[in-house]
């Protein structure tokens, strides 16, 4: 049976290779899910984006049933967001944190994670590839249980 | 003219019963919304459920009009949802604030409540049996007005 | 064997009735006192005040081997009496911390509890029906018990 | 070509003239945009509210397409929306708050402004006249430009 | 009718004239006591102290029925006692607070205090002299009221 | 009777147009004076400027005999001066403050403003346009009372 | 050789009697200096206001030569004003800090005395009796000397 | 003459061996005083235990007549009484903090010890043997005096 | 030329395998070592650890001449270590930051990296597959270049 | 072209010889003045002090246009005067600034310096050398530029 | 087999008896080593200094294979070095820390022990006579088990 | 006999000319060296760096012989290093602490130092001029003792 994993992405992310290009480079989502769905051929991807943090709770109840574990990329709800954390927290899939820029490198307030504690790890810092290492993080968790 | 009280949940709620059931118990949402309608027969209940932040808002609004009261459970949001604090304040029914945990015996930022403060007061700790007693208070608080 | 509940009142609760009236309500306690007796027939109360912060600790030691459980309203010392939390923790019965005044729409010092972490559940905004609920807290938790 | 402006309105600004009428004045939200209309009868106004902080972020989006700026009241998100900052400082129009209430003589945790760093400017206090003032504000901004 | 003046001392103060003289001086509460019946000759006082807080409650309790005010030294209490502060709002007789030492020149902890902002004013460093304006303070209150 | 208004500037703003014009432009003061005075011929300007706190405080005060309002940049003292704070609330007529820059977007020590919580509102980050905009908020202030 | 005392008040002082009555009381400066000049017949009275810090430092220097001691009311300047403390520091004459309102019971900010540490005590509270019994205590103090 | 010691017990110690025994141990408090006795034969002990914060001040004070030193265990006292740091600093016989659990590897709030400046030292960790420890060094420090 | 990479690693990591297994897993550095020789049998490895926080930085200075890149895990020393973030910053090489657990979900003071702001990006909580990925991103970053 | 400097002395340093000895040492201004005159023979000083903050701002204004540098011991301003970093700021002309003190090992809301970030470099305690040392550092700068 | 102990010098250590004699008294480190040989005439004790952080944590692994327990007094690096903590917890022998001087009465850096935590205890405040008690602890922690 | 001065540099100084230019300067710690010794022709120096805390513990405890004083740039471990501070603090010869960059215009994390309070004083921000302004203030100090 293929491993399914969802590729969740936060707010602002749908404008990705358009928004300050400095910081989060000019591929756009749909570029790195093709570029994903190239390099683990094996895998069985779902692409979801919103901007409503509420959405991203659905979703992540919704992959709960039909996913192996999720790449989730919370945007700026990553420093906020006491909801999507326990929506981690209340799924047992496990949940790969990834983040495009390396956000310990920027304000003071996007140094703390409310979601990466309930997550299995946090990849930071490495474009469009952070997607790639956590896909590999996922499986190997995925594969290691 | 029979009470109206409007029992609202905010995000992962809706997960109860399959959620850490260490921590909020084995009861689904639907369980909980039965034995009320069972101990009150006098109450006309509206039951909801929202993830989206914003909906509770606009739950909160419509209840305005319609309902004598809110036993309110934000869930997460409680601890960092001003638009929701707004809300509260911003409708001249009562609400009461209710958890299911003790939310005092948690994590640090789950001590504070955003919204309890523009509540008539707050229940928390007891389970599915915070909600029956968020109704009485509620009850109890429009008798006396 | 009947259930038998200590109402456990800490500083200025004795000047209930006289004392900001605004904020704490006109019922004295004696009132409160006997609305309880009448409202729970089935249960054997024990009623006991103390200014004293010591005395409150031995109320609630001698508590552990004659009492079901104990609603404690620990007053000005819910706020910075570790001695009292150090008490709660150290008996064996559930203790409901009450509240008559909603705790978290006031000064800032009055929005932590050091007791809430270790009783059952907190009721706090209710006026002297706090109690009451309190009371139906506590019996709920030890029938599931 | 004609100046389009959104003016964008966040959570329980569409209860204006009824809610907290002591803090946010009494006229609604549908007469502060007729005045506008009135008062810039050669500038082309969207006007949009909504409860739903991803909504908001959507509408921002969109505007960056078909709008030469937005006169924004992020209302409670204001204070704590990193994905509204977020979605502000990603498109390249210019953006001013505004505030009905003086923000900086009410409660602290309304002081900070998550989003005020990333628009242009900010205005407060003035009540619905805030709106009037912000607009010119955007429209000064662009002619200078 | 002769103005009461209850002089109520806090935790250490029987001490004085021996404990740590270069911080608080050499005369003793009795003698204090003395040289204030001496200079009020017109005002009947009463003298007490107490190590124990919840006694000090009581005897502001007390108080209430029988003088016109009191002069308030509430010792290491000050800095931390919500308990005392709750009692001198919960009677309606005028309080004075004064210290011995300048609070204010010593350790941080010593700065604030917890009963001062329910008292009508404070008097800190005047050595026993302290009593003497305090008196002078209450009775001009008591005859200006 | 015409309207008097004002305009009160703060320290370093004599230095206005050769001063770190990135940050606040390059119009000197008396050219933004100018600009006011062709802009709203009906209003009666005086314009002053002092780097020193105590005078600020004098001008505030005269100008409550003299003036119907007062639009003030109070440069570097907006982050500290309790002075001018007090002087805003001692005095009856309307203040609205005003900031060439964008204090929200700078060090964190310009976010907060002593002097914005007594005035009836700020205007922050549109260059010497502010003074503009807050000569209308006045206006329409002192026309609505 | 009569005692010489410098009655220094600090910014918007002069405006007592007409500014924020509620908190200041009614009389004005000139009445205090007059009532003080009556009820210390014995004692030569130097009375000095000033809005400007550095004149404020000025004039304690000045008393170090002439006066043999000051009752100084810092205003708003209590609160931030190092260079005062240091002035005061600087002196060899006894300080006695007084304040006509409560400092305690109101804006945080207000309860930190930067210039107390360094006077021989402070007076808090009592209106205009808040000098009569600073110079009290000053008086006190120089013949105890 | 014998060296004379006071075992000073603060709250809730009485309920050793019964409370939180995996914190706090099995031995009761008697049986730590009985095995104090037996090996220290040359010194002649005092034992007292009060959970009144007040009466624990007492005990200090009169300590100071009759005793050599204090073995002090303030229990959950430790980290806010400043009425017992005053009292240990008011007598002048030397005073050793003990505690049975280690306070550094609990809650934050156990960390600080308000006692522990005054005493001449602090042995925590250690389990009955704490009060061991602490005997020896008192005498030692009585010893080299 | 081959890409030569330095695997660098901190205080404590000697003891992989035997130490906190629960934490860190159990394999030991050595096989941690091997299992990437085998897997990038392109790269050019050289391992070094050392508990000396000194002679970290002198292993990074030395590898800004011989090496392509760093996958650097500075243990318990990412959390205080200025001097390696400066010797980080101080070479012209990359370096990926990379750790076993999830520092995130652990004490408060591990969530603060001095080092990761200047690396290129962390990855954490993978146990030792997060070397693996640290020199995925790391050969990528290089390949980019 | 002789260079210019402009010693510049804020709050109190007027005192200097008389006041605090211990810290500030036993030379009037006066006397460092007159050796620093003699010990750069080539330079052309100015020295001014003020105890007015503005005062302060006025001088650093007036420098920019007739001195090469300021050598600036800005008292008790240092720790809190923005508006005197504003100054700095604004001008083009280098600022470096002294302490006759350590600053560093006093109390602590001394160490922080508003004005040393605007300043080519701070120097600090070194008694009246620390201007002689400013002076050189100074003349460097302006020679290296 | 007889039992074995690292006595562990952090760093300044090595300096004793001539280093700051007031706080940590007159005896070198060899005195303290010789009386301890004496006083335990059973123990087999290793004697060990270091001023680098590294080293000790190179130590406490070593220990941890030859040794019964550790007596470690980590001087400075008490109050930062995770490095340190982790060697600790890395290891399975007991450890003890040990003070010459009382860490709670000195400055406030000091009071907070980062290795204490993961220590069976600490002793702090006896001088020498410290490392005595902490031999005897061990010792006792060692018979226990 | 000659003065010796020890001219000790902490991490990473030994990259200075190639290390981060702009900050630091282009020249190297062997040309600043020379520059001294040129310089002051009648001084001994002695020239050391170590990116070891400990070996600089170790230096500066071996100066204490042989050195009249030292001239010493901790590097990072300024901000950190409490065994610096008491290795500085341990020694009776003095130290003047230099920097090249001005640290109070860096991160606020470089604006605390540790050691500086135990120095004579602070020189920061000339580049490797501040070395000579330092030698020269240490040799005026040794001077004048």
């Amino acid at each position: 049976m293929p491993i399914k994993i969802l590729i969740l992405n936060g707010p602002n992310l749908n404008l990705l290779g358009e928004r300050e290009t400095g910081t989060y480079g000019k591929e756009t989502l749909a570029v790195i899910e093709k570029t994903l769905t190239k390099a683990f051929t094996k895998i069985q991807f779902e692409f979801r984006q919103s901007n409503v943090e509420g959405e991203l709770v659905n979703l992540i109840h919704a992959a709960r049933k039909k996913d192996s574990g999720i790449v989730f990329n919370p945007g700026a709800y990553t420093h906020y967001s006491i909801a999507l954390r326990d929506a981690v927290a209340a799924v047992s899939i496990p949940v790969v944190e990834v983040h495009l820029s390396n956000i310990h490198a920027r304000e003071d307030f996007r140094k703390n994670s409310m979601t990466a504690p309930v997550c299995i790890g946090q990849i930071s810092g490495f474009g469009s590839y952070s997607y790639h290492l956590g896909v590999m993080a996922l499986v190997r968790y995925l594969e290691k249980k």
